[in-house]
């Protein structure tokens, strides 16, 4: 016999299947839920149900969105001839929130990775290449994350991209802001020494 | 204009409210439902509805149950004589996952705190005395935590079932297994020095 009676034990193991959630926390946000008047249950289950009928992928870009085109894709006011290049919608909305893109996004849903089997043609790349020939765009900036696959699938762009005659970017790799040098690792204190901006002429 | 489109949003801002879980994990859990099967954002929205439609309070000991009386109160294998105070449905889960007790519960849903205004009528002791008319009880476990709060309400117990002429007991309060003397507070250590158990005549 189970500790919980069935329908708490069925909400415990659905909540422990989110990313970051354990049994125990589960459990914890399970009895919050029952003590909570119904409101916090029902608006949560209706959030949940329309999050998946309303969003879908925008076609012009694939960043997540309830109107296709997107608002971004869509917003007259932003430079359509610069296209930041990123893994996925989470890194779309960070770079979103940092206030400091006012291009357009487009968005691979991935990088390379020959292990785990992913080659050019599961990304969005074929998109990339169609949206390069449609719209006039003059720089690229490849904003994938610096790890084994994000540069890869840098390396495999700006050779794919060479023949276009645009201008290709990477973002800065270094030391975050706010960073500690004695808790960076090596690589990222190599890159930081070696890609070192002038201050001085 | 938001960063994120509407239904995101409000999933994010549901997700939010629960406890502990801030804005950037709920933004990391939505992102996560909206690239999973359909399934795991609807099974959750079931059980949550579920939950609060089939979960209520057991008549006789309080706890969450989807049947009434609850499968502790209804179990004949269990003692019958024995009760075991607790604060919250929380406690009783954790007792009873432990295995360490066979009898029954009963759940005050709170602890006497005069600055928070929750005074005795506000828990379940009204019911705690009904059932030690009704029912053969022999002794009394006070299983509230050991806070200012959780003591005030031992005492307060202990006073009011005094002239019942039954066996009240308080849970051992000490070092908890694993626990490490140099990290423990000094009222612990106190109270574990006071209670200590003699071991050799």
């Amino acid at each position: 016999m189970s500790v919980y009676p069935a329908p708490l034990e069925h909400l415990i193991q659905n909540l422990s299947r989110l990313p970051g959630i354990g049994q125990k926390s589960a459990a914890r946000v399970a009895l919050h839920i029952l003590r909570s008047p119904k409101d916090l249950a029902e608006n949560l289950a209706k959030s949940l149900v329309d999050v998946k009928e309303k969003i879908r992928l925008c076609s012009v870009c694939f960043n997540f969105t309830d109107k296709d085109p997107c608002a971004i894709c869509e917003d007259e006011s932003r430079a359509n001839g610069v296209l930041c290049i990123v893994e996925g919608p989470g890194d779309q909305l960070a770079l979103e929130e940092s206030g400091a893109f006012k291009g357009k996004y487009h968005v691979l849903h991935g990088v390379l990775s020959p292990l785990d089997g992913v080659g050019p043609e599961d990304l969005k790349i074929g998109e990339l290449m169609g949206r390069l020939g449609r719209e006039a765009i003059q720089e690229v900036i490849l904003a994938t994350n610096p790890t084994t696959e994000g540069e890869a699938t840098v390396s495999f762009l700006t050779k794919l991209l060479s023949e276009k005659g645009i201008r290709i970017s990477r973002i800065a790799l270094g030391i975050p802001m706010g960073g500690d040098l004695k808790y960076m690792d090596s690589m990222t204190l190599r890159h930081a020494l070696k890609s070192r901006t002038l201050l001085l002429p």
